[in-house]
């Protein structure tokens, strides 16, 4: 057993070091590995393996509401991305620049993508002529880059895996539909998929992305009481359109610009799956993107029936859909669940030669650590059963636990003080000035996560003041620390 | 009519000039598309989609022997690039180099990967350390960038989609078994899913890949008569480990050396379904890889009950799990016809009123043009069979042309007019040296295709000789002019 502790041990609490146990779980999941190339990270079978359960599901939530996928190329010359001016602003700083192919100076440089607006773009001008060719509802999976100097798994890293929706419209009001049906999209896969509650809502004008008209953005809260940024989808109006000359002829026959929307998610998702869920024996998954849904672990298993038993329940479990295996390796069963259960997989089975004597197998929860004996003829049903279960408890667990740390302040001391005492979201009311923004940040390091969507942000009741400066306020706005 | 016509009249005919004719359905069928970005293509969603089913298929058929898949970084640092020799003079001279981050210039250069094998080295020296820690049998989809100078869609472009397979074994047994296994899986695919068939066969030394002991390939024929490498599996015996310094400890306590595998395939795939299987309407596609298989063309689709007929024979059609879809659109019948041909749907069902009458619709063949009238109630079992059958004959036809299109020879002279007046393979002896090798490809622009496994390619009978000097045979040459 000393061994089995140590495996446990080597993890640090949550509440010692909440960054240092991040580090810790991502290792010994083996979530990631490194190699020489600095600010990069490798995506290790475990962690591979939940951004395909992600992308499956997101894809198939995507094609639904008619999104094709498409692949553009992974290089932007320098002057198409100089096209649209906010945009090459934001981006430019932070870009890798390709200026040799083979043996030959380029003769003019490229970056490697950080994003594909101006390529969609550069696309679109070529392929839409008239109103027939619209609307274009184009999404690519790929790889981007942008030359973060500090980097963290997951959360920030040089290159990192995402998926970028583009698409052009024929009307304004067409494209803030989708922008908004996007957004829907991402805030129900979070929460249903991810069992992530999180807060849908508008940025505002400082916070927006590099050229958009507007930005909407799902807001979810870590364990630590910090924001994660989930999901974004923008609204360009015809801005990029204008700078491309992306125009087509409509039914009347006069020459128009689109409106355009782009949206996007990305690896970082993996990041609040683990500060969300995350305890302090490892990583909890939600069973629906977990790799493994359960693990049949047997006890003594040099026994007689034991592995059979074992492998008999494995098989019962994957003819009922359940993702499903048998840890039949040389380790201790102590071994065996402090493994499965930094995994973070959402069950364990175990079956030793006193439960096949009376018939049964002990269900584990990996989430609350609750023990059901159950019937061995029963157990795939039960565990089919048990895993929506989880699901659901889990999602409530994260909801309660964010309802728990949103906070409501309405004076700047108060603010400053929940802010630094109390992690979480402070909701307060705002005066739509950048430089109270500017000055809370100063203040307090809490940005502006978002306007909520609806009445709760945009109807201010009578005599509501700024937090910040006390002038009449014009929004409401989640505040918080962020990753 | 005249319109309709003119859609068909506009691909040239394989026969007048077969280059032509690929750029012409590549384009036509709306498979690709251009960018600013010189030397990349776009791939749209017709192009893309074949891409998906081609991934989805090969994916599930790598992870059924155990391969796991992974991501590492795009970029290669200059110095790691350069730690094994002949790989590195394979590749440093096409690759495209990142000299600055942001604004500042990198103080190493890197290059975008044209390949991973010096990443997954260096990843794989960092962990594994033991045998327990093999085999590792990675994989991962991904793009690689080449700077090519002239460049076709889908077959040779500067950057392009593919996987990219890389395992470590204990012993050089276990990664020569590994190095064929996924030959077989690539060649079984092909036939398979895209109903192409291939020679599977060993590379000469010329033609191995750059760093590898031995390459093995699977090359398929086109319409032309040219070959088409189609994926190669290559067996590195312990050179990169030796290079990287992957070791691990055995059994025996004592440290040795990994051997290692890699095994690849690409979009260029894209390029062999539409040059075996095309014909002068279009793209003709292989039902398992088509991202639509059936659709039903109403006729007078104004007519009473005709378009809701269509819907309701589509609907059937995806309850039996064929991709199905109406097109509903505003065109004429014999647009739409010329439409579906071009894009190469397998198959269509016509329906207009005198067919509803008669309780009746017709299905039309791509591949054959046959017509088949069927009640509507047995459309969609109908319907199901036929792709079956489709797939098989396409594969047949295809069959009968590699071997009616694959030569024999035993004199120079007569292998020369062979090559030149009758394309396809040319089976003959050879020495084993890389000079006949260079002699024949400049007397006739052929090159070794493959030695073909088994007896055929390994046996000489006693007298055969060197089909270029004469000499003693070594081992029997597919050789051929090839893409």
């Amino acid at each position: 057993m000393a061994k089995d502790k140590k495996l446990v041990e080597s993890i640090t609490s949550r509440d010692v070091d909440f960054a240092q146990w991040y580090t810790d779980v991502v290792k010994k999941a083996e979530l990631t590995g490194y190699t020489s190339v600095k600010g990069c990270m490798v995506f290790k079978p475990a962690g591979y393996a939940l951004w395909e359960n992600i992308q499956t599901e997101l894809d198939r939530r995507f094609k639904e509401t008619g999104v094709q996928n498409v692949y553009l190329p992974m290089l932007i010359p320098e002057s198409l991305l100089d096209m649209e001016k906010d945009h090459v602003e934001g981006f430019a700083p932070e870009v890798a620049w390709v200026t040799m192919g083979g043996l030959t100076p380029l003769q003019e440089r490229m970056c490697i993508r950080p994003t594909s607006e101006t390529l969609f773009c550069d696309l679109y001008a070529k392929d839409i002529q008239s109103y027939r060719d619209l609307p274009k509802v184009y999404n690519q999976w790929c790889s981007v880059l942008r030359w973060e100097k500090t980097t963290r798994p997951f959360l920030r890293s040089r290159e990192f895996l995402w998926q970028e929706g583009h698409t052009a419209h024929a009307t304004a009001e067409e494209a803030e539909e989708r922008t908004l049906q996007m957004l829907g999209v991402y805030a129900d896969f979070v929460e249903e998929f991810l069992a992530i509650p999180v807060v849908r809502g508008r940025k505002t004008d400082k916070e927006k992305f590099a050229g958009a008209e507007a930005t909407y953005t799902i807001e979810a809260l870590m364990h630590d009481g910090q924001a994660l940024q989930s999901g974004t989808s923008h609204n360009f109006g015809d801005g990029f359109a204008r700078a491309f000359g992306i125009q087509y002829t409509d039914k009347d026959n006069t020459l128009k610009y689109v409106h355009q929307t782009s949206w996007g998610m990305t690896t970082r998702l993996i990041g609040a799956i683990i500060m969300v869920h995350g305890d302090d024996d490892g990583l909890v998954l939600p069973p629906k993107v977990s790799p493994t849904q359960c693990v049949v672990i047997p006890i003594r298993q040099n026994a007689e029936g034991v592995l059979d038993a074992a492998e008999q329940i494995a098989g019962a479990l994957k003819a009922a859909g359940v993702r499903a295996c048998v840890d039949g390796s040389d380790r201790s069963p102590g071994w065996k669940f402090a493994d499965q259960e930094m995994r973070g997989f959402p069950l364990r089975i175990e079956i030793g030669p006193k439960d096949l004597e009376a018939g049964n197998c002990v269900l584990v929860r990996r989430d609350t650590r609750e023990k059901l004996t159950v019937p061995i003829a029963e157990a795939a049903g039960e565990t089919a059963k048990l895993l929506e279960v989880i699901q659901a408890d889990m999602f409530d667990r994260a909801k309660k636990f964010l309802d728990g740390h949103t906070y409501e302040e309405s004076d700047y001391e108060s603010f400053r003080r929940t802010v630094e005492e109390k992690p979480g979201f402070v909701k307060a009311y705002w005066c739509g000035q950048r430089s109270c923004e500017d000055r809370i940040k100063e203040d307090t390091r809490a940005t502006s996560r978002c306007i909520p969507l609806g009445d709760e942000g945009n109807r201010v009741p009578e005599g509501a003041t700024c937090i910040c400066c006390g002038k009449p306020a014009a929004k409401l706005v989640y505040w918080g620390r962020a990753y």
